[in-house]
């Protein structure tokens, strides 16, 4: 069997099991996230030795610290795993949840049903607890999923798929709701993102080489997230401790995260007041500031920022800082060069604050608050399969939720249209 | 200027009118609406000689009888396109619309404020009122809008571009909110969808052909409608009055529209019950049957029906017909040969009634009710740009709502992650 047969039998299995995934009781599914968890305390010592072989073969190939350090499972990683599989059974089932059903004028009623998409890809770099993330974020959502993890995690993710396939086996859920690609062929993943017949999304996670690549060559819809090039503004109408607590905050409390500020935007008259004391603070913590030509009159020592700054995600101890003229320069800033991720006012003011929130154009517009704060956790999701930038379907931090749509459901007594 | 730079300024207009259209007033909005229609009301001698001239060069050029009659208008098209703007204008505006407002536990509020999805572009045949229909939801929604019509109906289409221009302008709204495509070039639509840094989404309308090409070549976003392959199961507990009431109204009402039944499924305990009186009326209807084996055991003069018949949108006085032997035969051919839009099931078992509702993976999902109800207008969304077959975003009849998307909004006093 080649790749594209491997893959059409892979999809055709997941088609017929998301039908089944997507009648199944909120017990049956929470019974199996239970079951998997089970299952996989209960493999530690397979699912590490199959790690500790894959970190090695890695080694031997010279994969990079970083990414080693994200392919290695350790007791605490596995904790972890069997955590969220419990807190994502513990979170409310979103299908079949039937809302504003009404009466229309012709007598029929008319409302929304709350149903899973069908098939998920997910595709991801060699971290295998992502394997254990997506799939019980899929199964509770009512989705079949097709996991194609990083080619490194090959022998942990076929350990950690046994231990799916006995939960779903023990909640009596058709073993083929879950499945991980088999092969580390690159072929696999060009397949996968072409066969609309069998998939109905694509969720990429990883770099952003990766997913533009996806997201030029797919056939299917794709949930992405490119860049976070976060803002921070104070506002001429900023409370002095708010706004350096607030932006210190958003740049210091991770590097390299999305939601990490990366351009500071300041109003000129309050430039003076705030800047000074910030610039001690981001430069005690290591941080590479980089200014416009007003910036500098102020922080005489800081480097120039070029254009190219502005739409640079660091990811890492640099920030970039405007001086702007007004809140309309920096909303007009923050859509043209920004990534519409996630973007953040100081401000006392409350026409500023509202007019904010209404015209930047991002999926989590924020104010007074740290721009870390952008996270399927922190806004109550429960957990999240990622942050989306893309304008329709989902926005911002999806969660279960975001893999599911909803349906017209519609109740008559024999209705004809006349 | 060729037309590629010509689509990339009228790409950056769009981009630049779609900043100020999502923050305009939903009086401002309004008052445009009520503009337009009237401009168009005074400019009707103008639009109905522009259109004139369209349709003579179309009959000059052998277009087709159907098409001359949708290119047409008359003093009755423009009375209705007013009357639809009256009513678009008379919805409640779905920008800006917060909800789910929730303090989390770190002391953040988090909620959902609607937005509009930016740019859409539209791409029609040449009907000219689907040139005012679409740019008055997208209005209405916040969205600046590209507009490509059909080459024959450009005459129209400027004489009608112009007006909405003029209603725009009295309502102090930016005349590049809604832009009609001033070239014929094919390449203009090649562009269009292919401008992802000024276009979020494309709403293809029209033959399948064109929206398969569309969906095809889009590098952006598009919301789309394809086959209309509807549904009516007749459940061995089907009350028989409403069966037949209902069978030959799904059928019968219309033969064009996308929510008209093209196969009937009938249990086979019940099929002689129903199936000879529902043949006797639709033959007396002209309606050409094709039936299974076992249709044809019981309705021994009707043709045969092909396993392509399970899989086309006749549009036309044609129903094939297939005996199941139980609702989930019935369920397994709606999913499997189904294009996922309309299906109703005809039952008084409630247990049926439930399992149908969640296991059929349509747009919409019907008891006892005609498939023909499936509307925009009927469902109570007051107006439509279209049904969607797709599973992200939308799905069904898409009115303002579907033309909108959520973002979240922050509120916080200064709150930082620790």
């Amino acid at each position: 069997m080649n790749v594209k047969e491997y893959m059409v039998e892979v999809g055709r299995y997941a088609r017929e099991a998301s039908r089944k995934i997507a009648a199944a009781d909120t017990g049956k599914k929470n019974q199996a996230l239970m079951a998997i968890s089970d299952a996989i305390d209960a493999s530690r010592d397979v699912i590490l030795s199959a790690n500790c072989q894959d970190v090695e073969n890695a080694e031997r190939n010279g994969l990079e610290a970083a990414l080693l350090d994200r392919l290695t499972l350790t007791d605490k990683t596995i904790d972890g795993m069997n955590e969220g599989l419990h807190q994502v059974a513990s979170l409310p089932d979103p299908v079949g949840a039937i809302t504003d059903l009404n009466y229309q004028p012709s007598g029929i009623q008319v409302g929304k049903m709350r149903v899973p998409l069908g098939v998920i890809g997910i595709i991801y770099e060699s971290r295998p607890n992502v394997t254990v993330e997506a799939a019980s974020l899929c199964l509770k959502s009512g989705n079949a999923t097709i996991l194609r993890g990083g080619s490194e995690a090959i022998g942990s993710n076929q350990a950690i798929a046994a231990c799916i396939k006995q939960g779903l086996n023990v909640a009596g859920l058709p073993a083929e709701s879950v499945q991980v690609i088999e092969t580390t062929d690159r072929e696999a993943v060009g397949e996968l993102i072409t066969m609309p017949q069998y998939v109905d999304v694509i969720v990429p996670r990883g770099g952003k080489g990766l997913i533009e690549r996806i997201s030029r060559d797919a056939k299917v819809a794709v949930i992405k997230h490119l860049d976070g090039i976060c803002h921070v503004y104070i506002d001429r109408w900023a409370d002095r401790e708010k706004a350096i607590k607030v932006a210190f905050n958003s740049k210091t409390q991770r590097y390299g995260t999305c939601n990490t500020m990366e351009t500071l935007l300041v109003h000129q008259s309050i430039a003076q007041e705030v800047l000074p004391e910030l610039a001690d603070r981001y430069q005690t913590a290591g941080v590479e500031l980089r200014g416009c030509e007003h910036t500098k009159n102020i922080l005489q020592q800081v480097a120039s920022a070029s254009d190219q700054d502005w739409t640079t995600e660091y990811l890492a101890p640099i920030l970039s800082i405007k001086l702007v003229e007004s809140m309309d320069d920096a909303i007009r800033h923050i859509n043209n060069y920004g990534s519409h991720h996630t973007d953040s006012i100081i401000t006392e003011n409350y026409t500023k604050a509202r007019r904010f929130l209404t015209e930047v154009d991002s999926s989590s517009v924020m104010v007074n608050t740290s721009t870390r704060f952008a996270d399927g956790f922190e806004y109550g999701l429960g957990a999240e399969i990622g942050i989306s930038t893309d304008k329709i379907h989902a926005r911002g931090p999806v969660g279960l939720e975001g893999l599911t749509s909803q349906k017209f459901v519609v109740l008559g007594d024999g209705h004809i249209r006349n």
